[in-house]
């Protein structure tokens, strides 16, 4: 067994692989209009900048799972979120973690009281130039291809 | 740090968060004319039975990672590969693990001296049908479902 501060393993007597568990995350498609904003940053476990929607942890005890989204939002872009519906969630790895993301599609707008936190540069294009990026392979983020994909659906 | 059979846990030094280092995996969309071929089974890490694409751990040393999506689509369906393209690759969870699954779209045919593995139940059903239970949220497996989009837009 492995106890640490994100996740916790569990060996489990008999079976091949470990579990890793995870206290699952939160993301959002956040829509100003027909664009989309994302999040370009490093990300050092897979060592590559890649392009995000915004998302987190929940690590904040009692939050509920769309205000968790939503702050993620604020936090990463600095845009307010005027409103937020959920889109379902994904099951990042279930061979061997029970990491589940719960997506949202918000609605946001700029937050002049907000600034952007400094180490996340956004990114805005068009919804269905988010879809294209997921197709070519510019978007390879489990949790951002399945909800740019679910929001492109959903936004009329 | 921790050393499993399938992972291990890199503790960095003033990093919040653990990274957990994961062999990768392969996938494939395998097609029998416009129906895909996925496979129910039940996933203790999340405690739930879950609609996917078959796929596989990258434990063979050596082993081509075409080679390992045909033999996991043989071994978890039964049917074998005529034919086998890159669709791209799903990085699962970039904030904490280093998995890269590479996804693949392959046609297939029976196999009549190959059994399915009993544990496996496999689903057939068409791609456009596929394509919808991601969106309604019945497969939410993320490399399942990126691998579906990824080959839906490919499929003529």
């Amino acid at each position: 067994m492995f106890d640490g501060k994100l996740i916790s393993v569990e060996v489990v007597e008999g079976r091949y692989r470990e579990i890793v568990h995870h206290p699952g995350a939160c993301a959002a498609v956040p829509l100003v209009g027909d664009d989309v904003l994302l999040v370009r940053q490093f990300r050092d476990a897979v060592g590559e900048t890649l392009l995000e929607v915004p998302a987190g942890v929940r690590d904040v005890e009692g939050e509920a799972v769309a205000d968790c989204a939503a702050r993620e939002v604020l936090e990463e872009t600095g845009y307010r979120v005027t409103h937020i519906e959920p889109l379902g969630s994904v099951l990042t790895s279930p061979g061997f973690t029970d990491e589940r993301i719960d997506l949202f599609l918000a609605r946001v707008e700029p937050d002049p009281e907000h600034d952007a936190e400094d180490e996340v540069e956004v990114v805005r294009m068009p919804l269905a130039e988010a879809g294209q990026a997921v197709l070519d392979g510019r978007i390879r983020d489990s949790k951002s291809a399945v909800g740019i994909v679910l929001a492109a659906a959903r936004d009329p």
